[in-house]
């Protein structure tokens, strides 16, 4: 067993001295023409299924360029698994290859596969993605977190808690998305007992089952955060404060930093005074920093990671 | 664009007089000895990645022999894709030839995999599964239906219903789960405004959600039935009556019957007057029916196949 997660990850943050968490949603319509080319692939081939090893093969070097471009400046890699099934096995081949090329560099590698499942099924769920790294029982996709949904409460949530506390890994379980209609799910009061008008939101129960989820001193590591995590989105900064008070021991995954329109001024409340405790996430404002004839295109990328780890900085000063 | 789904789904149950819908959730632990042997995999090595190759292929043949015992008793055949992703790339080949196979045989294939995104990323898990079954711009899984889960309200919802009204696909969007704890989100009653007490629950919200989203004369087939469906848990037989009130034109897809304890009774009121608009899941209690060292294991997945396909037809009349 690896250490606990939250330690690796905060680890990783003090060594690069970043809040930053890459996200690599590859989509072959903005990828580089140089690229494209070199795996003999243009836009009357890239949508064709019949061309997919080679799409396999190109979305693999596409996320070994921003590793290699990014690595020292991210405390972890998110991959956005949709964009790898979108090409079937062979692309869920390359997303084996990418978690291992992230691996080798050091990163923490979460997946953002958003998965749920009844408890059977969660299960297999926990084993192809929080398994063990090596041996007989090691997961089949190399990651360090998995992003999961609430909907199916608690027995579609225990399999992935147990496989974590199995395996050191982590878990981050969404409970305010970055888009604006998870509000017709997630803003929805919840009616006190007695006709007493509306309590809590569907988002600070699942906040508070979160941390009771993650109390257990197993889950915890050296860090005092939980290997059980949560997901907010950098575009809720109104709804922060009090989720993150609600739930003080879990690490905050945001995604939406950037392209979604989140500044960083909206997640200083998940911080602690260390700096620890949360992640900002950036995908599609730092994968494609600039039109796909630009030259250049991969030092573009590891410019616009610079600025987004510098301005995730400034804002904890 | 094929016809719509839910016109294929109901002339396919009309000419197979069956309303069960048979799961594939394929299990190595539980295959027959005779199949494993055949693959030289046994305990020691079936849950090893580095004999992924192999497991894939025996997972392939363990569908193929399921769907040649059941195609002409099943009005379709639902795969959870958990149970393949958890041999990574390989499961997911094998899971590719199973669809083939089910389409092959006239079976309508549901894919299982719960998915939810963010409208971009929904997008692409359409691509995968909803896409049109061929062209360049073909699925690469080769589906007629997707379970989604509504945790991120409309906007992760719509580019699957577009997808459906371009490719004559379904799409069966989780209301009210089969599983315990699903009441734990499912069941919060929501606050009326100004202090009026509790009114509908989260799931009765969806459910109206559900109705509105697949209500465009564009989703509703020529049976009366749109592609936008719902899941609710044959066990949920006390929510049952009024959730299908509340979505009169759903397609609803019923899991849990068999293993996780439903019986027939629970489901009747899914059904209209003709005994069109729901179909009823069985997976385990049909996949694994006797222990892996009898004989005749196929044959025995046909008997209980056959029972559970009559147990149905009797309820309804």
């Amino acid at each position: 067993m690896t250490a606990h997660f939250a330690d690796r990850l905060f680890a990783r943050v003090a060594a690069t001295d970043s809040r930053l968490c890459v996200g690599l949603d590859p989509d072959l319509a903005r990828f580089p023409l140089e690229l494209l080319q070199r795996f003999s692939l243009g836009p009357e081939s890239w949508s064709d299924p019949a061309n997919a090893k080679r799409i396999g093969d190109c979305l693999a070097a596409f996320c070994l360029e921003v590793l290699d471009a990014t690595h020292d400046l991210a405390c972890a890699v998110k991959f956005q698994i949709a964009h790898f099934e979108a090409y079937g096995h062979h692309g869920l081949r390359a997303l084996t290859a990418a978690c291992l090329a992230a691996k080798a560099r050091g990163l923490p590698v979460i997946m953002d596969a958003k998965r749920n499942d009844i408890g059977s099924t969660a299960r297999r769920y926990a084993r192809a993605y929080l398994g063990p790294d090596t041996g007989p029982d090691r997961a089949a996709f190399a990651c360090d977190a998995l992003t999961v949904t609430p909907f199916l409460g608690e027995d579609g949530i225990k399999p992935f808690v147990d496989a974590c506390a199995a395996s050191g890994k982590g878990l981050f379980i969404l409970v305010k998305t970055s888009n604006p209609s998870g509000a017709q799910v997630q803003d929805l009061p919840i009616a006190r007992p007695h006709g007493a008008g509306a309590g809590e939101t569907v988002a600070e129960r699942l906040a508070a089952l979160v941390d009771a989820w993650g109390e257990d001193k197993k889950m915890i590591g050296k860090s005092g955060y939980s290997a059980v995590g949560a997901v907010i989105g950098a575009t809720q900064p109104e709804s922060l404060p009090k989720l993150r008070a609600l739930m003080p021991r879990a690490v905050i995954l945001m995604p939406g930093f950037g392209a979604q329109g989140a500044g960083a001024g909206g997640v200083r409340a998940a911080f602690d005074d260390q700096g620890m405790g949360a992640i900002v996430n950036s995908s599609r404002s730092i994968i494609y920093p600039c039109d796909p004839d630009e030259a250049d295109y991969f030092g573009k990328v590891r410019e616009k990671a610079t600025g987004a780890r510098g301005e995730l900085n400034a804002i904890l000063r």
